[in-house]
């Protein structure tokens, strides 16, 4: 057995199969995949990885399982799926994540194949499990499924509480403790046992408000999509493919793009932190739905024509609209009086959730400081948001109001 | 200037009026006045005092103060302000402080006259200070009163903060750094500065998940049921006087319980943690309208027909009907590019947990465990409760389903 | 099985006779015991109780015992005499033990008594334990006695823990996990296993760095000192006696004091922090060695000379000589290169520690603030303390040279 | 003003010249300078960077200067070198530190040269402070050099506290707000007040307890022996110089270690954690006392001798002697009873822990695991290792005896 020491659960007793799988190429490759991307940008601390991330959900799923009383087999192939679960991520984790699905079909829990082959495929058989199930609970199959993956899954429990341990940002402290003792299985399903709404709840909250604060902060997003701009120049000028990429790690990333002419100025920007600025960040009201729909090549055509009438290089506009907001948790199931309940049935808070996603959503156009102001009035004639609506007035105002202290 | 060490803040610079003061009888009073009562019986870490709690508000203020740029008199006036804004409580804080408004008129920050007199008024003297413009900022009047008693006031920062530290509930920690640090007053009125529409809702959000589990848990509103029993037997019984209660601490009245023949099984019952149990939990719904409005003579009269109608002495039924949730926090106001909004118009969580609290109101029927089942079945009639609805059959379930492990 | 939220330990599931010893009134009654008595005057947030603490010997021990894979009634028999161990202890738990043992010879351990009666004993009896040799257990003996009391002790483990944690000072910060994890038995003796000279070190560290900072802080022992002689007149004056005094819980003895005429001038000062000052501070070779052996008598006597000698009352005279040092933790046995070694022969720290523990003894004389010179300079003469050595000169200008700043 | 969260201090608030120096390419390249190197093997959630220590640096710095009363030019000019007092570093940190100064002669704290150009030179221009004095701080020059370099800079307290932060290894915690507020000038040296013996004392416990836990560790201690041999490699054999090396960041050199086929395999084994293993640890008095004086030519011949009588390839044996320890805080100075003291003649426990290093001191030889048994024994004939000695059997045993878990 190998005990190792965590920053967030302490000690982390690693064994079975979780303990050969850890000396695998594919998860020691993790230590160099940030758990956050971008985000360390804007908090400086948070250089956590898929690593240790990785470790906390095996910890996590551990003790799931045992106040859940599952042994033998079934729940060694759950600890696999655990430790394993993240070692689809491409570098930069969901940064790029869009980009490399676009290019090989696969999202980060596609691991069917990346367990199927190498050290993971010898040391699964060793320990008499098989590649594709274990896949499968990465995916969510199954009853066992649910707890890798699903709306009261541990990866959800391990990174909140890690994010904000590494951001310094509290409101992911959840009682995570709590959660894993009280899950159920009830008829197949993955429930939290009567007298835990509020846990439920909590859950849900804390993802609420880590979203605006640290996941969608504007530079992390603003960073993000230079890191995006800059990765498919290099898909397309270099001989790097989508599939070598998938593999590589952040440093490979990042000196990949330092040593190509064709995207040295995205690493040199990315790497001194000498970002574009907003140029307009609007509410959904203000947003034409249709632009919702857009595609990746839609974008790519509107940034053209925003940067034609600005009068700017195409490489100085960047448009990021986010995907509508989900909230996989609402559907997570509590026992209440004997009875099992979607949390969205139950909860008050869960559609003012939802609600509030919707408000916090917003459409950016990033641009180099000096092009910043022709850009946005450029993008908003092109895009046709909303000038006279008061929502418009107040994302116009709101460029300027909203501006972060460290942005 | 005094360094103290604290479990939250680590270290307090203590100076000025506030050195002076904290040496004075009323406020050393407070080391033995516990911040939560009887939610100690649920949380057993919870033994936290409003002497330290009082210390972290001082330390709050000053920290506000000092962003805010606010200096002299004007100052050391709000530090007093934040010392003493709790000299006025009564033992168990706010466990029997309606009793104590009932008999004497006065709730715990009703504390011009406390000022006004011995070491305290003293000292304020000497330091230049007027006692009634002190209790008037601990009253919450005037603008800095704000900072003291108000929707942004640092007392719920503090409070908030140190009872998940020492429940180990982890809802309550917030980021009460940056809530001082982005106070500013707008025409007169505090409010947060632009970007934190987030920080206002997480002090909002922290509230209505600390309430159902720490502050309203049943187990602690049971003890405190039968700890104001007590004291009010205390004070029909014996020479116990209302004014001379307020002034005792926690020892002196848990003491005076035992003291009296009137009252010993109520000091023994809370002493080893004999308490009773849940006959009725009843939801919202369930519960006739003009039961709301009942006072406590109302209620003392119901329990005596609910005991009569269950066969069973008058003490051993306790009826417990808690106000309507109220929601401060929805009035606390934020800058929305440019322009000052109450957070209860700008976040669509507000309304949400507005609702969230109604649903988590309930009323409470206890008594001994023997009896429960027979009290139960009498209180739903004398009350009234509504028997046919869905609510109805939830809540005689809930009697049970709910029932916490640690009850 | 009950589950409990502690602030240090987060959950800690009770069951089987833990859990039902936990109702008992014995184990209650710790809830009104402060863990560290007086210190909370220097520390005011160390209101931790003996109750939270029993608590969380309780999970240590059970974790010890999980990974020595000790199981059944031996280890139930463990864990009722971790839960159990400190039912013994006085009011202010080790502050007015030696009084309480010179009246009654028992001190905190001495348990036996007390398991073999009442709700305690029905308890062991149907869980099929032996009071006695739960009682051993608690004192130390036998192989498991190690795991309650003893060198390597998960008392040790908590309470370092714990009091870091309520009073802010980190240097009790022990790595607990580590500690239970590494615990083994080697022919009878609790040892840790290899490579962990330094996870006992630290241990060691940890109370030698605690020591001066916390438990034996000036002002928490001229504190104590007050208390005591007040609780000795308490016994001498009025009808309490010591056995009596012996199961009061704080409260009690506090509203005692307050009580008698006899004695609440000493509940004053101390509700009040109304304390003496040091009147004399003296390092170990300034003091004759025949003073390190007064008895209870003796230092009677000793301080009416010196109150005769200042012309004050003997009340305003209080003499407080520690006993010397102790380190327990220089006993407890690591395993090095497969044989197990004493710490004190392995570690080179352990005797340097020793030697600080006497660097740091002080004898004091503490008197009212307005006797404190004259009190001193008669105590000087009166105790012979060494007027001409270097030590005595630093002790002189110590008297004020070591004020605290929160004295 | 800009705010920065940290996950140690909360939020930093970074103004005047900081603000300016922070956005500039030497201070953001430290964001991808790991602070511990290796130990991210031994501790995965040690991924913490030199940016964010920086970060904390300065603002323990600004602490400590406006307890002290410093302002005004003075205090910016402390300010400037406590942000920028790492940008020497090279990539790993102090782990290929040693290579860097044998070529180029400098050391990561000759910093003269780099501030002296570029973005670094232009804001110091702006802000009106001269790069050689703000080098001369970082260097430990003058009274206030002290500071930022010295036996109580705020360096060191920075690292303790967000090491053990990041490790999870409690050891680190020192109390830094304490050590910052008590810091005074007596004539020019920085000592810390009256009644601080411990508090100087904990600082050095902290660091003797850390060394062999956490930098130390022999997991650690072979990555870096690794990765030096790789870098020395990478030098020799392609046109990488040490004056670009020394600008690179850690991605820089993993990668180029990748990319040049006579580096490659220590890259593979670096990111697969491929590991050497130990071959021979031994005690100080084991090892002869020339082998102490051995230079960087000195070990290549001894590996190659080695090499050559266990039959292996040189790259296969890798010889590491660490210099012996220092004890830099042994020289703090504390006030006691008025006069300045050295920690060393005032604290017993100084001289302890100097020997306690000697005695955790290790000579390692390491080799691939297949190869180990037959280095071992060729390495203890080679280096002439104390075969007859007691130690020398512990030694030998030793070498199983105390490998870790997480080897």
């Amino acid at each position: 057995m190998t005990t190792i020491k965590d920053s967030v659960h302490d000690h982390i007793a690693v064994e079975g199969v979780a303990a050969d799988l850890l000396e695998t190429p594919p998860v020691q490759r993790l230590r160099r995949v940030k758990q956050l991307g971008t985000v360390t940008m804007v908090y400086p601390s948070a250089n956590h990885t898929r690593f240790e991330h990785s470790l906390g959900v095996y910890h996590l799923a551990d003790r799931a399982l045992s106040h859940l009383g599952i042994e033998g087999r079934q729940a060694e192939r759950v600890r696999a799926a655990a430790l394993l679960h993240d070692v689809g991520h491409s570098p930069y984790s969901h940064n790029i994540e869009e980009i490399v699905h676009r290019k090989t079909g696969k999202y980060h829990d596609d691991v069917a194949e990346l367990l199927d082959r190498g050290e993971v495929a010898r040391v699964l058989a060793d320990h008499d499990l098989s590649p594709s199930k274990v896949a499968g609970l990465v995916g969510g199959e199954g009853e066992l499924g649910q707890l890798v993956s699903g709306e009261l899954d541990v990866d959800r429990m391990d990174y909140l509480v890690r994010d904000a341990h590494h951001t310094g940002v509290p409101y992911g402290t959840i009682d995570h403790e709590r959660l894993v003792r009280e899950l159920r299985f009830v008829e197949g399903d993955l429930v939290l046992d009567e007298g835990n709404v509020q846990t439920a709840e909590s859950l849900l909250l804390a993802r609420a408000l880590m979203n605006p604060t640290v996941y969608a902060h504007h530079v992390a997003r603003i960073a993000k999509s230079m890191l995006r701009r800059g990765t498919e120049r290099l898909l397309r000028e270099t001989d790097v493919t989508a599939e070598k990429l998938r593999r590589w790690d952040d440093c490979d990333l990042l000196v990949g793009l330092r040593e190509s002419d064709a995207t040295s100025e995205y690493a040199r920007r990315l790497s001194e932190r000498d970002l574009f600025k907003r140029a307009v960040w609007a509410e959904r009201p203000a947003v034409p739905d249709e632009l919702l729909a857009a595609d990746h090549d839609d974008i790519r055509e509107l940034e053209e024509e925003i940067a034609d009438a600005a009068n700017v290089s195409p490489a100085a506009v960047v448009l990021d609209i986010p995907a509508a907001p989900s909230m996989t948790e609402s559907s997570s199931r509590v026992l209440v009086n004997g009875a099992v309940r979607r949390l969205g049935e139950q909860s008050t808070l869960v559609n003012a959730i939802r609600a509030a996603q919707t408000d916090q959503w917003r459409l950016g156009v990033y641009a180099p400081s000096a092009d910043s102001e022709r850009v946005g009035e450029a993008a908003v004639r092109e895009l046709g948001l909303d000038l006279d609506g008061t929502r418009v007035r107040d994302v116009r105002r709101g460029i300027h109001a909203t501006l972060d202290e460290f942005n």
